[in-house]
């Protein structure tokens, strides 16, 4: 089980290297982030996000703290992406440094202990799920799903995964289906529009996803269609599994929901196709459509 | 108020043209037919599908009468698309004929009231929305949306169009969002995955769809992701209207729901991106879901 996405951010001595992530799955290509402003402009140009941008965060925190502060490079990083929650991850951080850790050693520190809780958090999902798992994913959730076959197989327990293209970056396709197809875990990719279709079939048994942000009350803020997935899940029975982090006091009305440049509504299409387009980037998933949030935790 | 797409196929003399409606919105090509089997090549590769299937069903049968039976035609057309009900087209064509017209004849009499009975359509659809009518579409109902805009703004009545792309094959982008940009209808394209939250902000009063088959009991099978739609539309109070013709004594049982090519579930993206996929073609709404059926009847 392997996959650039496990670990799309690379600290190398002092040179921080990020993964291209529009590149995949044609090339496997690492841009160089000199100082902050690279870093910044990666984000907003989605070269990386999901995991990569919570590992660009705390290393852009160790390696530049001698010109920005923890507080400085939240908000710089929450202007580029409004609508997770990187002042929280400052609040980490700051946390680790006033029990004496070095910035460098408090993100280190988190960084290693995050693909842990990673791997157990798709374990305590694997044991919930029933075999066989035909499982409906939208977007990327950097190989945890991986991990989610490997305990799943561990378990007797048979996977299929359909992965919805997630239009219009086709992070389903270009991401989540390559790194799958990589690792020979069985997969097939649905257009967007076809996934109530094949609900209403009885081929998907339930349906898992990454969470950009999730409230106390459940809600979650994801990738936009990760809503209709979960009403139309809803309606048939099937249940939802979001894999949620950081749960905080926030209520999803006080979030910012990013919207992304209309231009974006084409990508991957003939650029002549530049025309009008309304381009909401996440959905918020009430916690009335949610089965049960898988949490990151011990 | 025009589009290429209101008549996509043409005789001309002996000579039959059909618009290639996957060339758009970057060529108006025309793809001559000079035997059945060109017909029936242009029908497998969906250079021409709706109306275009319909136009190009009569002429085959007035064209090629010399050697192919309404009935050797009617059976090559739907084993192509097995979905659309070219049987009772053919009925519809033995029909006039029976009355005792020429094929051609009959061909002519019946395309030439079908443009006549489709204003008629958009006109009782314009007179039971309200204004401002924001309307949610997928596919591509070839130039009826005109006629509809047409009738809404005679009736005073103001209008915006949200476009659903319709991947793969991107009828919504391609071919609805570009006859409606050129006739200046306010527009906007939005990615498949993007209806629900649309819908939640209270940004659609209505959702309008074409319909490739109805049935008695006011069941509708069209281009996939149309179910979708309805059942989201049903839980916010959206009312739903397909443009329906030629509802039968059919059951939704007894119709075959066409299975496309898996590699075109990536048209219009790279090519090396050919890989595993399931793409199920049409949908089916049950009438639960539908407001009303506007009927296309004098």
């Amino acid at each position: 089980m392997n996959s650039p996405l496990l670990a799309p951010v690379r600290l190398d001595g002092n040179r921080i290297f990020v993964l291209d992530e529009t590149a995949l799955p044609f090339r496997e290509d690492y841009l160089e982030v000199k100082k902050l402003d690279d870093a910044l402009w990666i984000l907003g140009e989605m070269k990386t996000r999901s995991l990569g941008q919570v590992l660009l965060f705390f290393y852009c925190c160790a390696l530049f703290k001698g010109s920005h502060s923890i507080d400085d490079v939240s908000a710089k990083f929450k202007q580029r992406r409004p609508t997770f929650d990187f002042l929280a991850l400052g609040d980490i951080l700051k946390g680790q440094i006033k029990k004496g850790m070095e910035t460098k050693e408090a993100a280190d520190s988190f960084i290693s202990g995050f693909d842990a809780l990673r791997r157990k958090r798709a374990k305590r999902l694997a044991s919930v799920l029933s075999s066989p798992a035909n499982i409906l994913t939208i977007c990327n959730i950097n190989g945890e799903l991986l991990y989610l076959y490997k305990e799943l197989q561990a378990q007797g327990k048979d996977a299929l995964f359909y992965v919805s293209e997630t239009r219009p970056y086709l992070q389903g396709t270009r991401l989540t289906f390559w790194e799958l197809n990589k690792n020979n875990v069985p997969s097939k990719v649905i257009c967007d529009n076809q996934a109530a279709r094949i609900m209403s079939e009885g081929k998907i048994t339930c349906v898992v996803t990454g969470a950009d942000r999730a409230t106390v009350n459940g809600d979650v803020i994801n990738k936009v269609g990760t809503y209709s997935l979960a009403r139309i899940a809803k309606y048939f029975n099937i249940p939802f599994y979001p894999l949620t982090q950081y749960p905080g006091d926030i209520d999803v009305d006080n979030i910012e929901i990013e919207e992304r440049p209309r231009k974006e509504s084409f990508m991957y299409l003939e650029e002549d196709c530049l025309i009008d387009a309304f381009y909401p980037c996440f959905d918020i998933t009430k916690s009335d459509f949610i089965t049960q949030c898988i949490e990151l935790k011990p």
